[in-house]
């Protein structure tokens, strides 16, 4: 039988009585002959509750002592799951990441998992027991708890299945799956039985937030088989029906070779674009309209310079719309240091981005979005390209026109 | 400078704005140049919250689950009390139980400290930070969180001072300390500005409810100087004046050598008294009746066996008035195989009782307190004693009376 991990969101744990639904539903795993770890995260609310005292207290809280308070959301969680299955007869045990070993370095509040000491999951399940372990959290080399960051229970189940050698990470949602793209905007879209890690990386991050980026990329270098199905079902589904649900991340490329070539369309409404005009070309000009922004915290997703002419050249990048007023002050505070003549921005801008791994070996497919685009009268901004990804900036308005024109262009309607 | 350990209440935790004030509290200390460690109980109905959550799920939550649960409390308020001493600039960090080495045995619910490991603590207060640490909890040697079990933040606090050999534990409270009587029942009631650890422990286990039980027991064998202080003072009164406010709890029985014979009248007014009538008086008796008493996990305290006649006996004893029913009930199971009567109960009786370790040099002081009830007309149902207590009981409906008059009778309106 199956060695299982199973992560259920605050939703799912959102009520007494919702903890009894996932008890049922991880007995069911169990009684099938199942191994079965669980990592449930805190009670919906609970963290925002907790991350609110503290902010009455701090406005901006110590992220050690932050860390120390919101871990425990998710302690109760494992508490109260584990005695919903002792309450029905299941033997069951529940940890905090220090208990098992989950060792993180000390990036309080976005702490990265490091390793995972296995050896007491691993005697519970080898007693037949079912192991619940606390999401969101470990310890670090000095033994103070640390946090992974919001949605950082994803990265814990995948980092415990990885570690353990998991058949199968089972993230269970408010979503029944990964779409071609968002339902809300194109009723056609179609649940993807199927995905690579690479490309549920593009659509992940580019705002189907179906799963934490991290944890997809913990799945993907560990080669852990992922799958993302919805915890809203009847808890007494039949499981082999239920193991098929969902989206299965995988990677096994070759398995996708009949697919299409482009598997979703991915958008970032919340964009804006920030342009540095008339700046000296010279080496260094990029680091030092950029340095500032990165050392403000502040992230930057696409990138273009111009080609020079008269030894100026324009600079321009894009930032999340929530970071727009910062970045511009910083830049107002540097213009005169990098030599600019002008800095101009945008902050009505959305990207949207064709992913699939099948454009690698076919061409043309850049060319039949700037079509279809053009068709629609919509003016690109900016593009950019990676291996199995095309972006392009545009104006907000055109946001939803532009993802319907290219699911429509892509057939991604049909199986 | 001195090491002082405070302790603080749920009620002085009970919201952020408190919080707030229990760090102006502690930052006047270490102001003063003291060393200061502190103890923070949960905020006030936070643990009520968390076990209700278990009761919802489990009517009798499993122990090593529930306190994976409760403790989670006071590691929220570590954390809050750590940030509103960091927002007042005050160097501080913030421990559970497990991460300062304080180890119980694994009696989930109900644990016992066994050691506490102070290199850290030490290392902390050498650099000049103030240390905060989890009330109500350890760790056992498998590296399971356990709690110590309501008021368990006091035994913590004494048993760190303790392990510190800190000068003094301040217990924080909402009295002002511990009072010759219950003040509500004697308006006369005056406050002890000292009373000694054996004194203490029999007003605590009798009903003048400032301390738990246990803590005092830590503070008597490890000889921790203990305060109990009003946490309801303005946090900014002069420190020399809060240092010497409150009530002492010495392990020095001299300086009590020229106080009154009697420190204390406490009492119990839940009472219930049991007579098992005709009982064969043969070796093994009291097993018999109180085996099985103890095993439904019911306390006994007054025990009276009579003289027998005929070779039958009469058995008295008492219990706490919630356990009544159920102690009627084990005795009925049980009433043919003890060979008894009759079983007799009276759940209306209080018990009083005049405590001072004055009265061991002191004779006459037994006569004086039967003369006094008797001059008021209440009639004694069963006596006990020990070296510095004399307790009676008596029914329900005089204890007051009894109390006031004894109060009056041993002079402990005056100072």
């Amino acid at each position: 039988m199956a060695l299982i991990v199973h992560k259920y969101g605050g939703t799912s744990m959102g009520s007494t009585e919702r903890i009894k639904n996932v008890a049922a539903r991880v007995a069911k795993w169990h009684d099938a002959g199942h191994r079965v770890v669980v990592v449930p995260s805190a009670m919906s609310g609970e963290t925002n509750r907790l991350i609110g005292l503290a902010k009455e207290i701090m406005s901006q809280p110590d992220p050690r002592e932050l860390d120390m308070i919101a871990s425990t959301g998710e302690q109760v969680s494992v508490g109260l799951l584990a005695m919903a299955l002792l309450a029905r007869g299941k033997d069951a045990v529940s940890y905090t990441g220090w208990q098992v070993g989950i060792k993180t370095d000390s990036a309080f509040t976005k702490a990265r998992i490091q390793s995972i000491d296995d050896s007491r999951v691993r005697a519970d399940l080898d007693a037949g027991k079912i192991v619940i372990i606390t999401g969101f959290q470990g310890v670090d080399d000095e033994g103070n708890i640390s946090t992974l960051g919001r949605g950082g229970s994803d990265t814990s189940a995948v980092a415990i299945a990885a570690a353990l050698k998991a058949d199968e990470c089972l993230i269970y949602t408010d979503v029944d799956g990964v779409y071609t793209t968002d339902p809300r905007v194109v009723s056609e879209a179609r649940r993807l039985h199927q995905i690579t890690f690479e490309e549920m990386l593009e659509l992940a991050s580019l705002g189907s937030k179906v799963l934490q980026t991290r944890s997809v990329e913990f799945a993907g270098n560990y080669r852990v088989p992922t799958r993302v199905l919805s915890s809203l079902t009847d808890p007494l589904m039949p499981l082999e029906e239920e193991a098929n649900s969902g989206t299965l991340i995988s990677f096994e490329e070759e398995s996708n070779m009949e697919q299409a070539v482009i598997s979703g369309i991915a958008f970032h409404r919340d964009e804006a674009k920030i342009t540095v005009l008339g700046v000296p070309d010279k080496p260094g000009v990029a680091y030092h309209i950029l340095g500032p922004i990165s050392e403000a915290n502040i992230e930057v997703d696409m990138i273009i310079q111009n080609q020079s002419v008269d030894g100026k050249t324009d600079f321009t990048f894009t930032v999340s719309r929530n970071d727009y007023q910062r970045a511009m002050g910083v830049l107002e505070g540097v213009k005169a240091e990098i030599g600019a003549a002008k800095i101009l921005g945008d902050a009505k801008v959305s990207k949207v981005s064709a992913v699939g791994v099948g454009m690698r070996s076919h061409v043309g497919v850049a060319s039949q979005m700037f079509r279809t685009l053009s068709e629609e009268g919509i003016n690109i901004m900016m593009i950019s390209t990676s291996e199995i990804k095309i972006s392009v900036l545009i104006d907000e308005k055109y946001m939803e026109l532009a993802v319907r024109a290219l699911h429509k262009a892509f057939n991604l309607e049909q199986a």
